[in-house]
């Protein structure tokens, strides 16, 4: 399905007829193409600029829209300014004010007092929202209309209103203070009589998100009701922006793959894997390796601490991995059930106790079930009652522990305002190893002076 | 957001005011509010489908859709089989496809010569597309129109066709034999001059997808082009059905989920984590559990036969946790980016070499940045250079193999047709252990005869 094209002849050709017959290939694509050939290719910032000066003035509009953020602002910054105030102009409100965060401040004041009146208001009014909240993915371009228009009226009124809005598939009504009274999506309203008022075909038990909320649950509600859009309201029920679809699925697909980066141990980054350059890469990744590393020396200190008992009965060292990793499996299974759950909104703080109970009869049972196993494994190789016992103890003792602590610190994380996925992380199973590797020569400890 | 509505009187209250309060309050939540009162709820199926009765027939129908497949498959067996085929007549063909295959041949077979005709027919149109292909999660319901009409007759043609259509944002252009020619979207068709020809507005850069696409695949065209809906094509482009996306959301979510309970050795279920009831739950889990706990005595049996090495140094068995941790880690996070990466369409079987080369020289540089770490540790502990030396050497070795195996194998798994992610979890992870301590005891042997 990729129709990337290779434009590297663009860049670099001085036969002009090469030139024109690529330009003319790519007038051809889809903006999301010209877009994915121009990051693929090796093009500077102020050649990209020239490329997209030739694909016709919509697409460039579209296709610039489409490249990643950090593409965006190095050819904003290189400062074509009357090709890149048509481009920030034209952009999704929303974008545009991600956008002008990002690039330098002398940047940002030098192209601010160049931007239309209209626009700069709705950078104003979208600056302050706390980044992750619903106010800060909605864009300003709706169309809204008043109660009182009959449906031929609000589809003249569309068609002046809407070559600039893609998103009129819903139809806001609001009273003069912006005030959400209804909704009439595109469907129902070319389905309506063209006399009928809106008023009375509008549908008035309205779905709708406060400007605070968190996105995930912004995407829960998307998925729970199937909308295509989504009307963000101020506590008053005023009408400040809508969420479409679109930016919804690249909500869930980032925190589903920050979520992955957290349960690996990855510090989360936004780029694809090969673009992320080498260093950055490598940051991301030995900072944790090295926070893992050290924190596994809990383990080789206890392990230090008990080598008399590793001394009496050096067979104990063979079952440190069995015991170790059952321990960290488990704690990840319950942590990342949790925090999945959590995620989609199926599981909430409330329900502490109920998944408690439930995750201690669980950790019960396959301790159980995994403790026999183990017994019998090591009785029947190495003919030791004592050291199957101690293998089989601690394994239930362990699988408790770290099923409990998987499954509750999600939950804990999330009350003191932290990334419950950074449970399901090595961060935890590591320090979990720790516990596991002193309940198992604790009870070996015990059994010998016992027996 | 959430408006759960107990319905606990509406099952066994005797009084009829209460009853009927309740019955009101129903019908006045969104089809999905009510689906989810039914599911927190403890009625019977033959309840619910009681309840759906009372509160009109469009949310109800609307209502029963929402239901999980369990939901409405025990509905469905319980066998109210007028209201039952009303439900079946107005789902959406794919999902109902998904729930007849669900329930038993006699309850499937009872049904279906009551089906009307136009859905038997679709019925039969999907039933064959395997499943994870675009195929199995199009819908057939669609508005489709030649190519000759005016847009002003489209708009009469579209309100005569409609009712039935959730899915008119698109209107696609057909020829006699379901050739796809083009596609309009309903907005650009209200703002077009109703005398206008649809075969000189129509888009004909169309985006399409074949049927036996990979859902993943399909997902990932959505988020590239921002799409509502996608039509889905035979061979020869005929027009089979098309995916929408609401449909497309879940998709990403229930693959994501699927992703997460890989990682984290959990057989994947479908259901809500509280809903999943407890034996199951507890199968998912011990089943992995168990084949890890046996996986992990491969790392036993190495060290048994080690067991010299270990008697001459005790010490070297304290820095088993250090050594197999980081090379879990390492091997996890390569694993976890890679299959995330292919999941999002950033990587294929294509980059196999240009994979290798970057894994390469990433886990060199981890290696050797921890090894030195680790040495200074180890020395500046035990004052033991040898001890060191075979930690740090060990660290480096264990360190490259997992990242290699852990960012090349995704790649293997997919070329054989199994999912990546089962590399990203804990099997992999536990033959990594293995393999660790097997270097680590090597080096171990080697530096020790060579002192």
């Amino acid at each position: 399905m990729t129709l990337a094209l290779d434009i590297s002849h663009l860049l670099n050709a001085s036969d002009p007829q090469a030139r024109s017959q690529e330009i003319a290939a790519l007038r051809n694509l889809h903006p999301s193409d010209i877009a994915e050939a121009l990051e693929e290719s090796s093009a500077e910032p102020a050649q990209m600029v020239e490329i997209l000066n030739q694909v016709g003035n919509h697409k460039a509009i579209e296709a610039f829209a489409q490249l990643s953020m950090e593409m965006q602002q190095e050819c904003l910054e290189e400062g074509k300014s009357q090709t890149m105030l048509r481009f920030l102009e034209n952009m999704e409100p929303d974008d545009r004010v991600d956008l002008l965060k990002a690039v330098d401040a002398d940047v940002r004041e030098t192209i601010m007092p160049l931007i239309a009146q209209a626009e700069r208001n709705a950078i104003r009014k979208l600056w302050h929202y706390e980044e992750g909240t619903a106010g800060a993915v909605m864009t300003t371009e709706y169309a809204m209309l008043p109660k009182y228009l009959s449906v031929a009226e609000a589809l003249e009124k569309l068609r002046l209103q809407a070559p600039n809005k893609e998103t009129i598939y819903y139809i806001y009504i609001t009273d003069v203070q912006r005030q959400l009274l209804g909704i009439i999506s595109l469907r129902d309203l070319i389905m309506s009589k063209p006399s009928a008022k809106l008023e009375a075909i509008m549908e008035t038990n309205l779905i709708r998100v406060p400007h605070e909320m968190d996105i995930e649950e912004v995407a829960a509600v998307f998925s729970k009701y199937d909308l295509l859009a989504v009307p963000v309201v101020d506590k008053d029920t005023r009408l400040l922006g809508i969420i479409t679809v679109d930016d919804v699925i690249d909500i869930i697909e980032a925190e589903s793959t920050e979520d992955f980066q957290r349960i690996s141990a990855v510090l989360p980054f936004d780029e694809e894997y090969f673009k992320r350059p080498l260093p950055r890469l490598f940051w991301s990744r030995f900072i944790w390796l090295a926070v893992l590393l050290f924190t596994s020396l809990i383990s080789t200190t206890i392990m230090e601490m008990n080598a008399a008992v590793l001394n009496k009965m050096m067979a104990l060292a063979f079952f440190i991995p069995m015991v170790m990793g059952t321990c960290g499996n488990a704690g990840t299974q319950s942590a990342t059930m949790v925090v999945r759950g959590m995620a989609l909104g199926e599981i909430a703080i409330g329900d502490l106790g109920r998944l408690f109970r439930r995750e201690l009869v669980m950790g019960l049972l396959l301790g159980g079930a995994l403790g026999v196993m183990a017994y019998f494994r090591v009785f029947l190789q190495d003919r030791d009652i004592m050291l199957a016992c101690i293998v089989a103890i601690a394994l239930v003792a362990t699988l408790l522990t770290a099923n409990l602590v998987g499954a509750l610190m999600p939950l804990v994380l999330k009350k003191i305002k932290l990334d419950p996925a950074l449970t399901a992380g090595p961060f935890i199973a590591t320090i979990m190893d720790a516990i596991g590797i002193a309940i198992y020569f604790q009870i070996a400890f015990l059994l010998m002076k016992f027996f």
